[in-house]
């Protein structure tokens, strides 16, 4: 079949050939088929079909500039198409859909082609999904993590300590400012990549774009952490982990997350920015991803893939059951954080939870003795040590720390009866933070006036609702009125 | 978020709003994400995000012709977009992935979406895993398959005894357009719908599109059965499964068909067109799809559907471990059931396998006695009223059988050794038929001069390769040399 070529400057990251809906129908192509195109005997590409009508008249293709590129097209070229051959991975993620350990080499290949984008989007989930169904050996878990470095940039530190750390996400609440800062004022490098919000209000790269900037090139990050010692970035664009990255985001449509996915994604992450000491922390618990024994079978999983890569890894279970900050939202969550920082306001369980975090990575590294680690991270914190370090890093982000403005639109929520707060739905929370316009809209999202076991009278105050919509604050305030997102008994 | 609007005349059967990268990435959306657009306070809707550089520019969006018709818009109007929340079959589907027995609202709810488009190419792959993962119940086969149903079309005939079959396929050889023909010509209304080619080099409409067209709308195809009792059309475009149509497309990447989803798609097809007596013949065997055992279990299930519908449904069970006729590819199979009708060629598989389907049928719809349907079937091809019967179909479809042209180019091959043939290896032919052009070049293909068990002497012609191409051709004969495609011992 031969065929006119357009192009539309479409740059989809990989080749994608779109045709007329009524020519594919004839030839009995759909979107998601693979075609060979073919401008001579040497030179052909395999390309993914997508189809559309009105764009293009029947015998015409676009393509994307990757196929141009690649075969060296101009416009209004001739090209030939013939169905292409199945690629090497479906034949794997097949016999994984059917519970066979794949080898190492087989599981390369996989991760290699989900990075490089010759997937689509289907198959990606099928292989999810082949995870989940028949789970991965130890040994598949190690080689997952490494296709997963080995597909991916490094970061090389010439410094020695590095240190790193992961929560197992879902509450709201930013530990890893405070974190991040105590430990590199006791001196350790931090080199922290974040994620944006996945089903969450927030991610801490959303968090921290409200006062720096989160998106570098690893160059830039190597600058950042010689002046500061550690930076807070967004991940995502870094290309650490492309493979994985893919992953996730097809992961995300079910909030599926297959554990051995989990370990390789998360290990394979500090692995490649050289880490040698990393904290995880496994919230458990109702609203958690997982329960205590499932978060004690993860535990022995890190640690086992930990020692395979020669990385010191600790797993910190806690505990959780409610949102660990007041604010949940990108700009309510920041400002918790500094505020812990500044020692302007308690934010009680915010504080706690990230001296114990930070406790527990300088005795990982070594900073101080074990049992001796709470001492110095509270004593970093409070002498105003951390927030120097902290104005640092932001700086080095090119950021500022001033005033964080409120949203446009806020509504106050009082309590109608006196009592004690029970519970705080924590999905609901969250569910209520994104109708209000998080994570887009950074000054979106809900303040906690208080919190689990509290007392709270009639008319007492106990969350705001902030919007920059008044549409969707009013939708927010439907929200918590037929959703039980608070209860006082 | 606000945004301006462009449109570029894409119509995607769908509302897909393609982003710019660089504001997809600041604002953590990615392809395959929903947002909601919102115009007014009223008017918004929820599309599925595409990503693209190059045809936009950062705050602009293209949007499908669905989007500007749905809100109204007119080009360059600016729209509120927000992340959208879940739909509700992802819960579901969730909830299917743990094995959970979904009622019949919920497997409503998750057709009529897939039916809509409102799923995206990745949800359907969860979908799909998700029964393929935990199986079915028969409860909720029928669920599926009445879901199905209701959110397709129908052909509704006057005519009394409709019958129809279907082949669980995957072997090479059209006995289709001789069992309609045998059956139409006994007097039996037979509104055959059948598929394009999915991993095989031919479907029995693009072997019929040989000769005469198969794409009509359903109107139209009333019409044909009118005139000639029959019809042998593609049911891809009816609109008869469309929920059915888009699962089918992304069971292809993989391969994989589980049993409930086979059967649901089988049965709906059948009930839509409104048959009341259904053959669905099983073959069984080393390449076939199933083996003995589960094939019997298929049985049971199909009959069973079949109670629930008040259909008749019988199931042949066949062993099958070669290409039914001689010809492999679009022309090279329709060239053979015509040999057959016009009873100048043996093809001697091909007869025996076509008159033991029409026997059944015709001895389920009682147009004779159990045990003298061969009889009958026999007849009716013998007496040339079966070719008859053949010729109105086709005319009525537009078509004329003519002489069949060959291919450009061919290649004999012969045998390096005398001894008998052990093995055609069908997953090795057909992918030689499809390295030659199969199934979009439709005089593509192979001929098998010997069938399994047959002398071969030395030198004597085994098989020719048929391209349109020489390019393919010569593909194809590496393809010969270096895969095992047919045993002589």
């Amino acid at each position: 079949l031969v065929n006119e070529i357009k192009h539309s400057r479409l740059s989809a990251g990989r080749p994608i050939a779109i045709l007329h809906k009524k020519f594919a129908d004839k030839n009995g192509l759909h979107s998601g088929d693979r075609i060979v195109i073919k401008k001579t005997k040497k030179k052909s590409l395999i390309a993914v079909v997508d189809i559309a009508e009105g764009m293009l008249k029947e015998k015409e293709i676009i393509a994307s500039t990757e196929i141009f590129k690649e075969l060296g097209l101009k416009e209004n070229d001739y090209v030939e198409i013939q169905l292409a051959t199945v690629p090497r991975s479906l034949g794997i993620i097949s016999e994984k859909m059917n519970c066979k350990t794949l080898s190492e080499e087989e599981i390369h290949q996989v991760i290699n082609d989900i990075s490089k984008n010759a997937l689509t989007e289907a198959e990606v989930a099928f292989f999810v999904s082949s995870i989940y169904k028949c789970g991965m050996s130890m040994h598949e878990i190690e080689d997952m993590t490494r296709a997963i470095i080995d597909t991916g940039s490094r970061i090389n530190l010439k410094q020695k300590i590095v240190v790193d750390m992961h929560s197992i996400g879902g509450f709201p609440g930013r530990t890893t400012p405070i974190v991040v800062a105590i430990c590199a004022a006791a001196g350790l490098t931090m080199p922290k990549t974040s994620s944006r919000a996945i089903t969450s209000p927030a991610g801490t790269a959303d968090a921290l774009e409200v006062i720096c900037r989160v998106d570098f090139t690893i160059p830039e990050i190597k600058r950042i952490i010689e002046k500061a010692g550690a930076c807070i970035v967004w991940g995502g664009s870094l290309g650490i982990a492309p493979a994985d990255d893919k992953i996730i985001q097809i992961e995300r449509i079910l909030n599926i997350d297959p554990e051995a996915q989990l370990i390789a994604s998360i290990m394979a992450k500090k692995i490649s920015v050289g880490s040698k000491f990393v904290l995880i922390e496994i919230p458990y618990g109702k609203f958690a991803k997982v329960n205590r024994k499932k978060a004690e079978s993860l535990r022995k999983k890190f640690e086992t893939v930990g020692k395979f890569f020669n990385v010191n890894v600790e797993c910190l279970l806690t505990k959780t059951d409610e949102p660990i900050g007041n604010g949940i939202g990108p700009s309510l969550e920041i400002r918790d954080s500094i505020r812990v920082l500044r020692r302007e306001d308690e934010c009680h369980m915010l504080t706690e939870r990230s001296l114990s975090l930070a406790a527990r990575i300088l005795e990982l590294a070594g900073k101080t003795k074990k049992g001796k680690g709470l001492k110095l991270a509270k004593e970093l914190l409070y002498t105003g040590k951390a927030f120097k370090k902290f104005e640092q890093i932001v700086k080095a982000q090119k950021g500022k720390i001033g005033i964080i403005p409120e949203a446009k639109f806020k509504h106050n929520i009082s309590s109608t009866k006196s009592g004690k707060l029970t519970l705080i739905d924590v999905k609901k929370i969250n569910s209520l933070a994104r109708v209000l316009g998080c994570p887009l809209d950074k000054l979106s999202g809900v303040y906690l006036f208080k919190h689990k076991r509290d007392r709270v009278k009639k008319g007492e105050k106990i969350l705001t609702l902030y919007s920059e919509s008044k549409l969707d604050l009013d939708e927010g305030i439907k929200f918590y009125k037929t959703e039980k997102v608070v209860t006082i008994r």
